[in-house]
């Protein structure tokens, strides 16, 4: 059901049945390590090339998802995915031997948000029985292609985000046991003219604002009916802006707020300045981290907001400002 | 309600009411040119760059669709919508200024098969009451990303196709007046281990067969059925091998077939050797010619096509298979 301007409540909440993550070492060694589901020894995975392995990322990460649901491929209706590489290749080159139905997205690293939300409508429509949702992102596949290649050692400014090599698969469900997803709110594209590519989570702080404010307005909720509101990868800086810009906006975020840029990496040790980014961040966090701890009850209802800068390399050349954009799922205990 | 192996077919078909299409000077200049929308006189659209001129002409368009339907962006609930540039681009810079929730899709010259399909889908399930759904591509964007710079001017073989300048966006609503979408089939990636990126034709007709078979199948119907069965852009050497594979497979497509990509040019006087192609093609051939075939009765009911090759132009550098993939929207007059 619509709910407001731009939300979803679902009468028959979707189901969240199983998950799976995959990181790099770099996300294996930092606070989050144990949780995660599975982490390669190295960047590499086997491959040749940087994007050859995060297709590998990908197909691992979907096979072992699965397993863990004992089905095979052909018990899914549909799979929702996009990762950050131009035309979503990794995306595309993971997922050709499975035989799913594919509805290919590009959301930045909102795109968890992005798949989880349209699955669930397909899902919680009765139109789909079973999808499978997520996102990718490998720290060497991006940097090379939005910045400098690897090799050049570009000096990062303290603003920069690392991103992050990791994908995270969820499996929603029309019955089962997991979380329930109650309702999603679809962002807008939001421009506060910022020109600067060092400097993300600036960018992605608006939008996350916009779709936080709009989802609690839509669906008649205050910031204390969330255990947690979890941005996807704002950062440090992001975070802090988020939280000043809800606060004059008259929404206090200060108790409720995480961020899963901030929380993958300690930026003390791992030299990660204002935290990950990707759009592998939030999908490996929620998809371990958070999806545990809500099913362990130490907290009981979530909202996700993955967080995306819209921006390409002719974009930035040609000086166009970088939007942003953000999309809500509100996950509770069953 | 999901029929068959990956279909929906729709108890209350969402309505096509308003369509808008804008295209390029060559496009203009070809077979269809009385039919389209609008036309831009040249390629650069008063911007400075071809990027800024793709984003200039989904603005455009999406404007004009606005104005025809009396609506403002307010009244719409969400735009599902992709072009070919890295990280979807011209998209984000085209759509930013209008303030609606975003699905940003990539499926390649596929991606208006997506957008409707997931567009029907949001209408059709009571979901949303209006949606845009609508793809782009720009001659100028398409061939300096994937191929080379124009100012290089490559020799094209005889087998390669001319990315169309041209987007069109179609207005999807639960009530109205214009066309039903019946159902929808989602299509698969098909992978035939073709590395020719000079043949897009002979990757994407693979999967054109695969996902007009898989509709007929699900949706227990016959070729005949259809007064037309109209591909992307397989243009003439992908359409060749398309009727040969389903002949082989049984199916006689050869009455009912077209070709977005094979209608659109003069081949003879244009140079565009194996037709057009772009998801901008699709897009701007069926809001234009096919819709108003049908509102004039001249055709009664059509499966749209819209086919796609999955690379980039890392994943053919190093070597990869381009697949393909196409996804089917049924619509039939009132």
């Amino acid at each position: 059901m619509h709910v407001g301007k731009q939300s979803i409540k679902f009468e028959k909440p979707p189901i969240i049945t199983h998950t799976f993550s995959g990181v790099g070492p770099k996300e294996a060694q930092g606070p989050l390590g144990k949780h995660f589901h599975h982490y390669f020894e190295d960047e590499i995975i086997g491959r040749e090339t940087w994007e050859k392995a995060e297709a590998e990322m990908i197909k691992h990460v979907i096979t072992r998802l699965l397993e863990e649901a004992n089905l095979t491929s052909q018990d899914i209706n549909y799979i929702l995915s996009g990762d950050l590489e131009n035309q979503i290749n990794a995306t595309h080159i993971g997922l050709k031997d499975f035989n799913i139905p594919l509805f290919g997205l590009y959301g930045a690293c909102s795109t968890m948000g992005e798949a989880m939300g349209l699955g669930s409508i397909l899902v919680g429509t009765g139109i789909a029985k079973k999808i499978i949702a997520g996102a990718s992102s490998h720290n060497c596949t991006a940097e090379k292609q939005f910045r400098y290649p690897l090799e050049f050692g570009a000096q990062r400014t303290m603003t920069q985000q690392w991103t992050v090599t990791g994908c995270g698969y969820v499996l929603i469900e029309t019955e089962g046991e997991g979380l329930k997803i109650e309702s999603i709110t679809t962002g807008k594209i939001v421009d506060f003219a910022i020109k600067d590519v060092t400097n993300m989570g600036a960018i992605m702080a608006p939008a996350a604002v916009d779709t936080i404010l709009t989802h609690l307005q839509d669906t008649n909720q205050q910031p204390s009916d969330y255990d947690a509101i979890i941005t996807g990868d704002l950062g440090l800086c992001g975070m802090n802006i988020a939280l000043d810009l809800a606060k004059r906006l008259g929404i206090d975020l200060s108790n409720v707020m995480h961020d899963c840029g901030a929380m993958i990496y300690d930026h003390q040790v791992q030299d990660t300045h204002a935290g990950g980014s990707g759009c592998g961040c939030s999908a490996s966090v929620f998809s371990s981290y958070w999806y545990n701890q809500i099913i362990e009850g130490k907290y009981k209802k979530v909202l996700l907001v993955p967080t995306g800068a819209l921006m390409s390399l002719a974009s930035t050349q040609q000086g166009e400002n970088i939007p942003g954009i953000a999309h809500a799922v509100s996950i509770s205990a069953q």
